[in-house]
């Protein structure tokens, strides 16, 4: 019998559902927007509501996983924290197995999205790191096959790893994080400094037609079209990220390091100069080849996938 | 029946052997100065010789273990290449092992450190990582109690983490290194920096008394003394060590960070602004407290008796 799980992706502007088989196969899809009000209760409301419309879709769901933005504790699957939403404390895990009947488990959003990589990329990694850059950075370790995420699920938070002590402040509350320089937001920063700076550059004259803010979206696009000052800021952000890359293979050996979220959409704009970093910083590597940067198998799909095998190997 | 192991520790000056028992009681030792000529000959040689004397101490030796610095390939025990020995792609375990009968296993000399700490230090850590503070900086991460090195040991070198990507050259050939901030060796250059340009004060003239270069072991002497400059180099070091520290802390889960290595014996004038800045980087310690940040229990003797602890283990 095939044995299907519920996976569960909760992000900052949208909360994705899927019923996916062993396989990595998604055999039904929901997605809902992310309520303005992302309290605890609303948030259930929202996962119950998702999980039983889900649930009719197949007869052989047998549990239910959720990836989360924040630090959440394992194997408990308590939502301690979340930078960029209200909920806090939350016992998501206790109440869905209550709600539904079904065992859950629930673990941070980019570990997840790293389990699913590494099992179903473009070949089986059994050391890999998903690095995720979008509105912040997140990740997902794989050792052994296995998320490396500590004993309470503490651990893995590349996002704030210090890469520039006297480097520009963080979401977090702390300055020179690798979110704070290689995110959506860092580009939204250096996009508003560059704005400032040229009133009559691509950024700025294509924020004052539009009639918006200079977003790292924006800045993305006028260094799509080659906007000379846009594609700087977009690869000293790309720089940045190379940076990390290299701490983090010098802590661990690693078949591949993928780059997932909304920025690696960009494709060689971010990839080329992120990789040139990488091989600048990497250490021994006449005896310590680099590992592959690839870009994502799945992109946003990855969350719910990985929440769902997950749910079905516990 | 006891069972003994015979644990060896190769250092850049000098080579530490004991006898150790299960619980970690050291039962003979024997230290022999590092040849200057390292080549792999001379050092095996050294190591079989040091291994009879070692073995008439005591009719229970079971196995040998080895730690060495520098790039150990596991579970083969060849080691690849060594920044400050000449020994390279050196098939140690199997020389040691087809000349003494017995079993070897080899490693990276702060992993058995870090080991060793983990095991028999004031508490039994699971998750602790270990960072040696000397000529350079070496790192042992233990995850789940057991070593953290990657499938073929090319992992956990905290040292060569980057730090500050515009700091100074690293003797690995990169730039901005936790080494080339945080070692002995960063320590020797800031203090030649500030005695070329204070040339009364009382590095350089410690130095000119002597009629010896500056090192960072002479500044370290004039930082306890109270020297004001050299106390400050001494707080710019701990304070990059700190730093390296908090990244860690944020990809790790960790109940202990241990820090040994000959800088450590100078106590808190390390560890307080080391703690210092650990704290200021600290990610998220509302919800992920950090972790206490300690002196090493062994000191220089954690690295034969980590090597003879894995010896017994495999």
């Amino acid at each position: 019998m095939a044995r299907h799980a519920i996976g569960l992706d909760i992000g900052g502007t949208k909360v994705a559902g899927a019923v996916v088989a062993e396989d990595g196969t998604v055999v039904a899809e929901l997605t809902e927007p992310t309520p303005q009000t992302s309290d605890a209760a609303t948030m259930t409301a929202l996962l119950l509501r998702m999980t039983e419309a889900l649930r009719e879709k197949s007869s052989e769901v047998t549990a239910v996983g959720v990836g989360a933005a924040g630090t959440v504790e394992w194997p408990s699957g308590r939502i301690l924290w979340a930078p960029n939403n209200e909920y806090r404390d939350w016992n998501i895990r206790a109440e869905l197995e209550d709600a539904t009947g079904l065992p859950a488990v629930v673990d941070n959003d980019a570990n997840v999205a790293g389990l699913a990589e590494a099992l179903l990329g473009d070949t089986l990694y059994r050391e890999m790191i998903l690095i995720t850059v979008g509105t912040g950075v997140g990740s997902g370790i794989v050792l052994g096959g296995q998320i490396y995420r500590g004993p309470h699920g503490f651990g893995a938070e590349l996002g704030h790893i210090v890469v520039d002590p006297n480097g520009p402040p963080c979401g977090c509350g702390k300055r020179g994080c690798l979110e704070a320089l290689a995110s959506g937001t860092a580009l939204t920063r250096t996009g508003r400094e560059a704005a400032a700076a040229d009133p009559d550059g691509l950024i700025a004259s294509l924020a004052r037609e539009r009639g918006v803010p200079v977003t790292g979206q924006l800045v993305t696009e006028a260094a799509q079209q080659g906007d000379p000052v846009a594609v700087e800021l977009f690869q000293t952000l790309a720089r940045w990220l190379g940076i990390g890359i290299a701490t983090m293979t010098t802590i661990f050996e690693l078949d591949a390091v993928v780059i997932g979220g909304g920025v690696v959409d960009t494709g060689d704009l971010l990839l080329t100069p992120a990789r040139e970093a990488a091989t600048e910083f990497a250490y021994a590597p006449q005896v310590r080849p680099l590992p592959p940067v690839l870009p994502s198998s799945f992109g946003s799909d990855a969350g719910k996938i990985g929440a769902a095998l997950l749910a079905l190997a516990h």
